[in-house]
């Protein structure tokens, strides 16, 4: 066989041959544009001479602080396909963490939104190796104390339309590099190969998994400095896919107007945007009857939320794993031919799980006595292998903590059922340990994300002197609900679905749940938050 | 990333894993019998241990002449995932192509059908390398002058279920060999790799594909020894799809009770195939309301075919293209979205190509002047690259016939429209040339095969003084026809729909048209045919 190279060239260059007409519906801060894919390769070209012109190098790393929108989309393949690495930063971690990765991956260039500039401004003394400020916006100039600084456009007007990407790559080649928002500790960097992404992109075409294709219109909700967008951008390039890129500081009502007016097919986000698309869905109504995908992940989705999606808006609902570390595509619950004499109810159930590994990966379930059986109940920490999957962190002594004998330990402790669909019970570091045996946080969460009156819930543990550690419930009503609901009311609700020592000692309402800057329930400062709550006591 | 390679051992142990319950449904000299994937796997672990137990090496080459059966798959994945090459023989080719390949494969074992004994022992003594023959038979025992002889049966008998298959393969390793079934010398072999076999696989099951899935029911029709039945047995395995294996000696009648039985919901072959079978059942009640596609190659389809099997049958026709070199999946008449609001004429004329490029390919096609216009019409040899095409042909010097600069140059003739649909118009050396312009064979050969009386028609070049060559057409006609047409009737039908000096010079009318061993054409032999059929005029 050839021995032609998986790059991202090879995506870009089908979207541009193929599907010129197709389109990228673009909000920035300015309002909603259209671009077709010929012009969006043709700016993409122009972005990475205007690079070249800058002195970016093969291996060199940029870096971006950016919305979903065009510009970051071109930079996606500009920035790889120019043989340098594009490094998406979270732009919601703390100063200092933004300091540390971007001169732990010792970037070159940022790329920068207009409105993140503020941000950047504030640490720019602290960063080593930048050598120059790129400004993503609709406005001719942006007052800044950043130096130098270019004004994307501007680039582009000068830059070359029939640019030469480099064709000579090595698959193995970084493409790519995001940092995991660490609780604890500094930021870990995972570099993203080209053969990685390609593989990547292929297994989001699969039938089996989320099918992704020409036919669909496409809108990654999240965001394109978090794992990729989850390989969205790449995959609809690649398949000729519409895309819709939401841009700054959306609402749920702007999701439900953009995926009532492009008529969304297929959109991806954590579950804390879909409970919110739900409440704003159930309030005002949309015609959302184009979608045929609410892709989900990040973090368990409660099964409450899943059943109101399917059988109360017949919006079908993907359930799906992955982390940083796997591109992040792993699991993906899809229904397969042995559910199709199941009952709903039983549906729901195999819904309301992870699901199955997704071809191409291996994995292994390691229990306290080796493998745990396939019975649904057995638990164990999820280790995967795989063509997608990071082979260690960035430069970082840490890659011993997850990277053991050629396996990722994801930290994610999983039961596996009959049928091969795996779910997640919790983070080995969330999981409660009482009296030598296991309580999952998450399975209590989703039983009360289950009660109607409840909007949100996390349940953590606190040490315990007799048991070792108890759980403890942090409740958020929905409104309306705060005179009609106790503690009692919930306990109550509990009881029925749980054995007796499962059950949490205490029920503590708030007014909100302190989350991660992807939305994951932020669980080191919730218990904090609870232990100087049970102080005050 | 991980440098897991891509190897035919992950396919199996999903199957293994995930699937353990589905069937695999095998048709073989004694009838229909039925396997779980449970049992498959450990029958191929039982058949690599045994070739271990033989002295099969890495690399070795072991030959099989056999048709569609559970046998012939778990050769598929025993042999390569040992590290030896899987050489699936085209029993039909003559017993001189048949010695030739053998040896210049250097095959040690053939494990071969018990019908096709006899054919072996007739070429046996003209065998240099075969060290062992291992005779695939539900009969205890078959009398043969073959030696030393194995029974496949008591080999697995006497194997070990638990032998571990080779996991530290490069991805690159020969997995399959194929030949080429040649109309002119000796045949010329292709070697697959893991690697190549691996990302086929994955494109058979994309969305914008042939979307195989864990949901279908799949039979391919395509003989297992015709470029890996064109991959479906991997793609089949890897994703847990049942499989159907119609066994020996099929015939149209078979195919439809196959279908009907097992509720087929995907199915593969050549144009020939689908006559015999639309034959069929407009003659005789079949419920095939299961399938979802009708996967067709090998040559071009005729619209008049594909028209009956949509539209008066309800059985959607996927159209595809490929070669021995290719893997064999390189185009594919899927819809896209820009297809949405044409009429049923305009589709029709659509799913008539062979589609667009798969995913992971490049092409070009190059004419008289450089790379053709996307319009339909200028016409150009179809080249092709990519991870699952052939770099060469095995030890042949004629490699540099087809491969040329990194490309394969395909040989065939094919316009491109605007879309990116391709459509073959000839092979290069079938094309006729005609006073300095191009006549496609195949476009009057639909254009015929479109009227009711035709069964089949052929049209090749006969040499000539003015014109340098002009065409004639070999028609069969339908039974009951013979009285009521005549060649003036199909001429008739031919002048509105081309130009004039395209129209044939004389429609010949035959009992059937010569055919290669794997069904089409065999327009050499038709030439000579013609050629004298037309000096005894």
């Amino acid at each position: 066989m050839m021995q032609t190279p998986l790059l991202l060239t090879q995506m870009m260059d089908r979207a541009e041959k193929y599907f010129p007409k197709k389109k990228v519906i673009s909000r920035t801060e300015s309002g909603v544009q259209s671009f077709t894919y010929k012009e969006i390769v043709e700016r993409t070209r122009r972005l990475a001479s205007a690079l070249h012109q800058l002195g970016v190098q093969k291996g060199d790393k940029i870096g971006t602080l950016a919305w979903n929108h065009h510009r970051h989309l071109e930079a996606y393949f500009a920035v790889p396909c120019s043989g340098a690495v594009l490094h998406t930063i979270n732009f919601r971690l703390s100063p200092e963490h933004i300091i540390y990765i971007i001169n732990h991956a010792e970037d070159r260039f940022l790329l920068v939104d207009a409105d993140l500039v503020p941000l950047l401004e504030k640490i720019k003394d602290k960063l080593r190796n930048v050598k120059g400020y790129i400004i993503m916006t609709d406005q001719e100039k942006v007052e800044t104390s950043l130096s130098p600084v270019y004004f994307y456009e501007d680039l582009l007007t000068d830059g070359d339309p029939t640019y030469s990407f480099i064709e000579d790559l090595d698959e193995n080649t970084p493409a790519g590099l995001c940092y995991t928002s660490a609780t604890t500790g500094n930021p870990k960097g995972v570099i993203y190969s080209h053969r990685g992404i390609f593989l990547h992109s292929m297994a989001l075409g699969l039938a089996d998994t989320v099918g992704m294709s020409e036919k669909d219109i496409a809108m990654a909700v999240v965001p394109m400095f978090h794992v990729n967008a989850w390989g969205m951008p790449f995959a609809s390039m690649w398949f000729g896919t519409t895309q819709v890129l939401p841009g700054p500081y959306f609402t749920p009502k702007l999701l439900a107007e953009l995926i009532q007016e492009y008529k969304v097919t297929l959109t991806a986000g954590v579950p804390t945007i879909w409970l919110g698309l739900l409440k704003e869905i159930e309030e005002n109504p949309y015609d959302l009857s184009s979608l045929r995908g609410v892709l989900c992940g990040g973090s368990a989705a409660p099964r409450s939320m899943i059943e109101a999606f399917e059988q109360k808006y017949n919006i079908p609902f993907l359930h799906a794993y992955g982390m940083t570390e796997t591109s992040p595509m792993a699991l993906i619950s899809v229904s397969n031919s042995s559910q199709e004499s199941l009952s709903m109810e039983e549906r729901m159930d195999i819904k309301a799980k992870q699901g199955m590994l997704v071809p191409g990966l291996d994995m292994k379930i390691v229990g306290k006595d080796g493998e745990v059986k396939w019975d649904g109940k057995e638990m164990g920490e999820l280790a995967l292998r795989g063509p997608w999957i990071a082979s260690e962190y960035y430069n970082d002594d840490r890659t011993g903590d997850a990277f053991r004998d050629g396996w990722l330990y994801t930290g994610d402790v999983v039961t596996i059922d009959e049928q091969g669909y795996i779910k997640i019970v919790d983070r080995t570091k969330d999981l409660i340990k009482s009296g030598g045996e296991w309580i999952s946080s998450v399975d209590l969460e989703n039983s009360l994300m289950a009660h109607e009156a409840v909007f949100e819930a996390a349940v953590v543990a606190i040490p315990h002197e007799q048991w070792q550690e108890r759980p403890i419930a942090c409740v958020v009503l929905k409104d309306g609900y705060q005179d009609s609901v106790c503690k009692e009311t919930l306990m109550e609700f509990l009881r029925p679905q749980f054995a007796k020592w499962w059950l949490p000692d205490d029920i503590l309402f708030m007014k909100e749940i302190p989350k991660t800057s992807v939305g994951k329930f932020l669980k080191r400062a919730l218990r904090d938050q609870v232990k100087n709550h049970l102080n005050k006591v």
